[in-house]
């Protein structure tokens, strides 16, 4: 019996890693390379917690399967309240990427709670549980090199920070889907706000519950008075950049 | 403001779906088409749960992505005692498939408790969380269309059924790694037989918790005096065909 040697783990690379920043001219777009450390942590490292008997089994470097893929992963987490649009938002990029032949998925916070997070409720801890899966999900599919988009409310600075940090050394773009209340409560596409509102959903974010918006999102995208589609567009060129493969 | 349109939504397609058995000769492989019915819930369906305050967004036709990705999905779920050779197999396989250009991840035990499931002990619950999980990830990983290997013990029946009807229609195969507890003991590559018959580890598969056997595994793969890339090998052909992608 051979067990995988971890000596042919592979060299820890320099993440290509820039910030979007916007302007006043909330349509223009800044690049600026962003300086943020790598945590050390990889999933292709091998690591012992012998305190819970645990052993992390080194699989193949991830350029194999980024190679494989042809792409590389980017992580890109919407953040906005219910209904600011993104969840269409997210279908749309989604959908143009895979048209150019990128690989992709979406992680969608309602799909996720029906599946991967139906045990969760939505207490201050479960909702912190709801967001970390997300990013451990996002994570493990960044580990295969697909850009893997993440539209979730997730109101909380604190808990998207959390989420970036998972994220290592992956390309993370925190993207601010910027829509304000009385818009989303008229569109109210599900009609939560309306229960919200008759007090028949606790705890609603930007009714009964705060919404912490980006400080220094990655991308800022107001949707007021612009089409899915051009909303769409606003990112979808910097997901093609960050996700492309350098052939040697 | 455009909502998608479920309009889209892809019809289902019956899956192809094979159940491997060994003969006697445990090395000799016979393909039989399994008769499974198919679970009706789909990723890109719509569907509401309004006591939850859900709706699953529809996203576009996973065939989309397979089509991008030029393969079919298959879950391979490996059970078996610790140091049986899940994970050394896992890794053979994938590195195999790789370097054939298949788009590949391996989920393993280990390193789910060190990220998505790090929050889990092993009481009874934990555990089937842990497998729920796993499957659930899976899953997700298949609407991308990737072959996703899944080293687990996972010693319960009941919890690899279940994971199997979380893979709803995608091809899912239960490969035993069948490897005699006297064989993992004595290769104990962890050190945990020691610590678990020194009453260190409660409830260890095997020597103070039951491991069940499948009954009906899709393919058996004993590992006494086998090498792990010979192992391997007696996945990898079913692998490549079931993730081949028909060109139309």
């Amino acid at each position: 019996m051979h067990v995988p040697s971890s000596s042919k783990v592979s060299q820890p690379r320099k993440a290509d890693k820039f910030r979007i920043q916007t302007g006043n001219n909330r349509s223009e777009l800044t690049v600026v390379r962003a300086d943020r450390s790598l945590p050390p942590e990889r999933l292709e490292s091998t690591e012992l917690s012998s305190d819970r008997n645990l052993t992390r089994h080194a699989l193949q470097p991830r350029e194999n399967r980024w190679a494989c893929l042809g792409q590389k992963p980017v992580i890109a987490w919407f953040t906005g309240l219910s209904g600011a649009g993104k969840s269409s938002i997210a279908s749309a990029v989604d959908r143009a990427l895979t048209a150019r032949g990128r690989a992709t998925m979406v992680l969608d916070g309602d799909n996720l709670r029906l599946g991967l997070n139906r045990d969760l409720g939505f207490s201050a801890g479960d909702r912190a549980e709801n967001i970390r899966r997300a990013a451990e999900a996002a994570r493990l599919m960044a580990e295969t090199g697909l850009i893997t988009i993440v539209s979730l409310i997730s109101p909380f600075r604190a808990e998207r920070e959390a989420a970036r940090q998972i994220a290592g050394d992956v390309p993370f773009l925190e993207i601010f889907i910027d829509t304000p209340l009385a818009v989303c409560e008229a569109r109210d596409p599900k009609g939560l706000y309306d229960r919200a509102r008759a007090g028949r959903i606790p705890d609603f974010t930007g009714i009964s519950a705060p919404y912490e918006a980006p400080e220094r999102p990655d991308l800022v995208i107001p949707t007021q008075d612009r089409a899915v589609e051009d909303s769409a567009a606003l990112l979808i060129p910097e997901l093609l950049r960050l996700s492309a493969l350098e052939r040697a």
